[in-house]
């Protein structure tokens, strides 16, 4: 087993030796992992005695008695304003569950350079040794000196609702958490353009969710606040109904504010004449489920890697498909947003991350398609260069709107 | 007062509206520091859909699975084992004090930056919102996970020893006071090439040391710890002898394994006929206590920005001076010493920097010197490029020979 798991392609009979090749010469993946996948770099020269007297002693004390007794200073004149701290405590990590910190550094490291190269934002991975809620809190909270904001991921449910709550509380930067926000962003933008594309207003749409973990309880909140005509959100035990004896704390809450038609029994009951399914959970949905929702439905199968309907058979019923995955067109991916987001409050100085900026980063996101849109094509690409500044330039604006930007 | 700090310059008379005009037209320190100092960069491509499967999901699952599985591995495959955290609490801030996180931000970024220019190793400022011992143990404990290594700085003592001693019993990676020991590291190097100049065995060398911080008590330690004859330390009230009783717990370590000769009352008594002055205290040396020093003796002046003594001064009883300062000869710099120290310990991944690799480092730093020695050239210059790999080599030999190297 040990061998099998240090070379996971030991077991497809590929290598000659199983485990003990070295697991780089099977999977590109190793290859490109090797020896990490970021690095620092300087900004400003130190090529002699007088540039090291700027940047480091007796020069920068200088700045250092500035900022002391005007903190806003460390804005301008340190690297704050444009780094994020990429949180996790290895607990929800992709589709893999508890891995713990270590094990989860590739994926904070992937967030990292995707910040940078799509937003231009500096992140930074800190993979957190603790879980307990107090102690996270406590520990960002004490960490956030050095950072403009912080991007928590991989946390699991419901801690990672309760973290954030009280880490936005506490401090006076951009707490997000992306599992959450990120998701339902995109997801929101892409069902804007769903119905523009079908001539349907988004009140009239009837939402059926699966999953009431991060995703799907941000996605309900979300899709709510924008104007959606009803959520309904089911866990494993079916739909989420003010009925249901079994409800967590953050379900009981969710129960309150969605699922106006007063829905019970199964994810697939529900679906019966829905407008929209909207997949987070990794779970299946059966043909005949997708078979019995309304006419011209939109159907987002976000499980990765495997949705939970596959979309060609998706596409018999629906008017537009949507997955997680890249290799199916409309790939719902948080890399559209959560780049822009944070760019764009970062570049206005925002205190918090508001419902507004996040609404304006999804209508952004839909602007992106403009004519072009098409059931193919109800979300821009990752690699469209218009995305992050748009995304940007959207937030950055409702962040002045809404009062939270500090310039 | 707030119009001179935020324009530093506005008090000399060259700004022609004080403190109105921006920091940065007045002082080229502001301007270099604008923006911050340091950046991050992606060291693999993210150009296509091929690329961000790999670095991102689903690739980077099977990377986070085979560290799940293996730990060690997360050295291989994140850049855990190539970067330090450069961790502060605010509290001793060069020679400014207790400053807060935010302000000691600059100095943190430049030690990384220098981290990088110097040692190639990547680094990242976390400057800490608490002050506690237990605190900043806790944090630093839970950050670990993310981190090769550990650099504490500008922690003000006695907390700086606990903290230190703490973090090293409790983590299996590199743990580093750099006030404390690269001081001490580049103080031995310079003195024994002094003594080899002179022709002295250091084991007959009598040092005072002014000051009884963190700086003072490691080079106490080590200068013991490499053979120098006997090392009395003053702090302001006297020199630390085991009769005082006005002696921290640290301070009366230090009166155990101090002071041989048994001396007492003041600094400057203390002087009379010593051979090494090592001056880290930022107070000052009369003309008369250097004049009573003993022939041919050497004068370590390393306050900042103003040294014990002026170097002219000391130069007229001393056959060695070195300061702080880059504008005389023989400075005596940590960046000398850390970028390597680190280097070398991250090379071989070991677990902790021992004694031996702190005293390995100074024979090397000292042995780039070579025949080129001479009074005013004692210590190489930062920039000298054969400084770091020289450290990075003798530091990795002496882990693998202490049994603290893990490869």
């Amino acid at each position: 087993m040990a061998a099998e798991i240090v070379n996971p392609r030991s077991d497809s009979g590929a290598g000659p030796e199983g485990g003990a090749e070295p697991l780089d010469s099977f999977d590109p993946a190793f290859a490109l992992h090797r020896g990490g996948k970021m690095a620092v770099r300087a900004t400003v020269p130190i090529r002699d005695t007088e540039d090291l007297s700027l940047a480091y002693t007796p020069g920068v004390a200088r700045v250092c008695t500035a900022i002391a007794e005007t903190p806003e200073l460390v804005n301008d004149y340190t690297w704050k304003s444009s780094v994020v701290a990429v949180v996790t405590d290895g607990t929800a990590v992709l589709g893999l569950g508890d891995i713990g910190p270590e094990a989860s550094l590739p994926v904070m490291e992937g967030k990292a350079i995707l910040f940078k190269q799509f937003g231009g934002v500096d992140a930074v991975p800190i993979a957190l040794d603790c879980t307990g809620v107090d102690e996270i809190v406590e520990t960002v909270v004490r960490l956030a000196p050095s950072f403009g904001g912080v991007n928590l991921e991989d946390i699991s449910a419901p801690r990672c609702f309760e973290i954030e709550r009280r880490l936005q509380e506490r401090l006076d930067i951009p707490v997000f958490h992306d599992d959450q926000h990120g998701t339902a962003v995109v997801t929101l933008a892409a069902l804007r353009n769903a119905a523009r594309l079908s001539g349907r207003e988004i009140g009239q749409l009837r939402v059926v969710i699966s999953g009431a973990g991060a995703a799907g309880v941000a996605i309900a909140r979300m899709l709510i606040e924008a104007g959606i005509g009803d959520v309904a959100v089911a866990d494993r035990k079916g739909v989420v109904s003010a009925d249901r004896t079994d409800l967590t704390d953050v379900k009981r809450e969710l129960a309150s504010f969605t699922n106006k038609a007063k829905l019970t029994g199964t994810l697939e009951d529900a679906l019966a004449g829905a407008d929209v399914f909207i997949g987070v959970s990794g779970g299946t949905v059966s043909e005949e489920a997708v078979a019995s929702m309304a006419k011209g439905a939109f159907v987002f199968a976000m499980a990765n890697p495997n949705p939970e309907v596959h979309p060609e058979v998706a596409h018999k019923y629906a008017a537009v498909v949507a997955t997680g995955r890249s290799d199916f067109p409309n790939q719902i991916n948080n890399v559209l947003a959560f780049p822009g987001i944070f760019a764009g409050a970062l570049q206005v100085r925002a205190s918090r991350i508001t419902e507004g900026m996040k609404i304006a980063a999804a209508e952004a996101l839909a602007a992106v398609v403009g004519d072009d849109l098409s059931a193919d094509y109800v979300i821009p690409s990752p690699f469209d260069e218009r995305v992050a500044p748009a995304v940007t330039a959207a937030v950055a604006a409702a962040a002045r709107a809404e009062g939270v930007a500090r310039r």
